[in-house]
């Protein structure tokens, strides 16, 4: 099955939409920008359109503007060089914190605390899981990567499922022989097409969440053509880029709701 | 080789001791206590006995008090039922974290920053790999459980050291044949000889981060018998255990350094 990573995002933000609809003000998302370049410009447009699907008001300010009035704050990486990064999504209080890169969210979330936020790239496995009915206690799952951004808290987050977790780098000399065992490889590498199809076994499940640019196309870590003898294969673009999207806005309207009161029925 | 971990702890206190003794102010660790069990007592009692191995002052203070004045605080496990341990540990600010307990502090190792401190038990983990110049880029790692104490952070610094990290339950019903690989086994299974000697490769390492009771004796999740085929295991007692109460106060002098100035020399 090749996964809709579209449609199901249409579907988390329409939901997000509805929880949004019922608090007393609507949810406010400020996305704070470092460098304009091409990516960030096309990446605020994408979130801008995908705020408004979720219900959200949504404000791009530049580093260093106030965000006290937001429900919820987006710091758009990357940041231009000399501005550390990990310390700007620090000032990101954890209530504010959607997308989980402050080290007080990600700390609740490593711990496995039951109020913490799930990063969005996390949230959008789990989407995929869930939606296809995949119990993860026993199965066999293989990370590529181990960045902060994606391997890291993905290969955390399947471990508290219950998962038999490896995790490898993508310079791993015997790459195939590490996947051809998996149930479920999920991929952070960020290279064109490291997963090709004779690494593979019949049936195993992809969640593709790498993405690079090759020659002015947006590639995943896994060769399309794994995909006729995957269970589960998510395309790059239109697989965990845009579930990621809708779980960000889906978090940050769940720190609306913890900050705000419902509408009561009349 | 049977590691002594007693004697690796007793080097790295008398290295602390130097650096503490160089400060301005003697660094002042304070132990806070919710339940006061035999367990507990007979931890506090050794904690006090290596803290002054390590030139620091060491108070025990209740649950509730303040602790302005110290450079590094302690929060005793297990605090009393209807207490929220993850609470209670977020209460201590980084700046003063020396377990590595608080979402804060936890975030900051769990994403990598260069000024984070390890959990006592990834400094244990890690000493015992640096004496015995063991690199870990490329070796096959099998970590047993994923607990926030011990498997989960051990797990996270073992991926971003670049080994191959498989994360197992103790539950994993071949086990065996997931051990059998391993170049390296870390456990914080909390199982009385969980591992034993047919599970095991020859050659293979053991760091048994595991401490369970067992009819009135401290038991690893090692069976001993697995020690005379492995080129390096940690006993339990004597291993991970006081190498990582060391690393504790390793981590209470380095925040102790951050916070105070230096002794000029004259």
């Amino acid at each position: 099955m090749i996964v809709d990573g579209r449609a199901l995002a249409r579907d988390i933000l329409a939901r997000t939409k509805m929880r949004a609809q019922i608090l007393v003000r609507q949810p406010r998302v400020v996305a704070i920008i470092g460098s304009e370049t091409p990516a960030t410009k096309s990446y605020l447009a994408i979130k801008a359109k995908r705020a408004m699907d979720a219900g959200c008001l949504f404000e791009t300010r530049a580093l260093g503007a106030s965000f006290t009035d937001a429900d919820a704050v987006i710091i758009q990486l990357p940041l231009p060089g000399g501005v550390d990064q990990k310390e700007m999504c620090d000032s990101v209080p954890v209530e504010k914190d959607a997308d989980v890169l402050s080290r007080v969210a990600r700390g609740a979330f490593e711990r496995g605390d039951t109020d913490a936020l799930l990063p969005p790239v996390v949230g959008a496995v789990r989407e995929i899981l869930v939606q296809s009915n995949i119990a993860l206690r026993g199965k066999k799952a293989v990370v590529i990567g181990s960045g902060w951004l994606v391997g890291a808290p993905v290969a955390t987050w399947l471990a508290q499922q219950g998962a038999m977790v490896t995790v490898v780098t993508k310079d791993e000399g015997n790459l195939g022989a590490v996947l051809s065992s998996a149930d479920i490889i999920i991929s952070g590498a960020g290279s064109p097409h490291l997963i090709t199809r004779d690494m593979i076994r019949e049936g195993v499940m992809i969640i593709d969440a790498g993405t690079s640019e090759s020659n002015g196309a947006l590639k995943g870590d896994a060769d399309p053509a794994c995909a006729p003898i995957c269970s589960l294969f998510t395309p790059v673009p239109g697989g965990v880029g845009p579930l990621a999207v809708a779980c960000l806005f889906a978090n940050a309207v769940t720190l609306a709701e913890r900050a705000n009161s419902f509408i009561l029925p009349s």
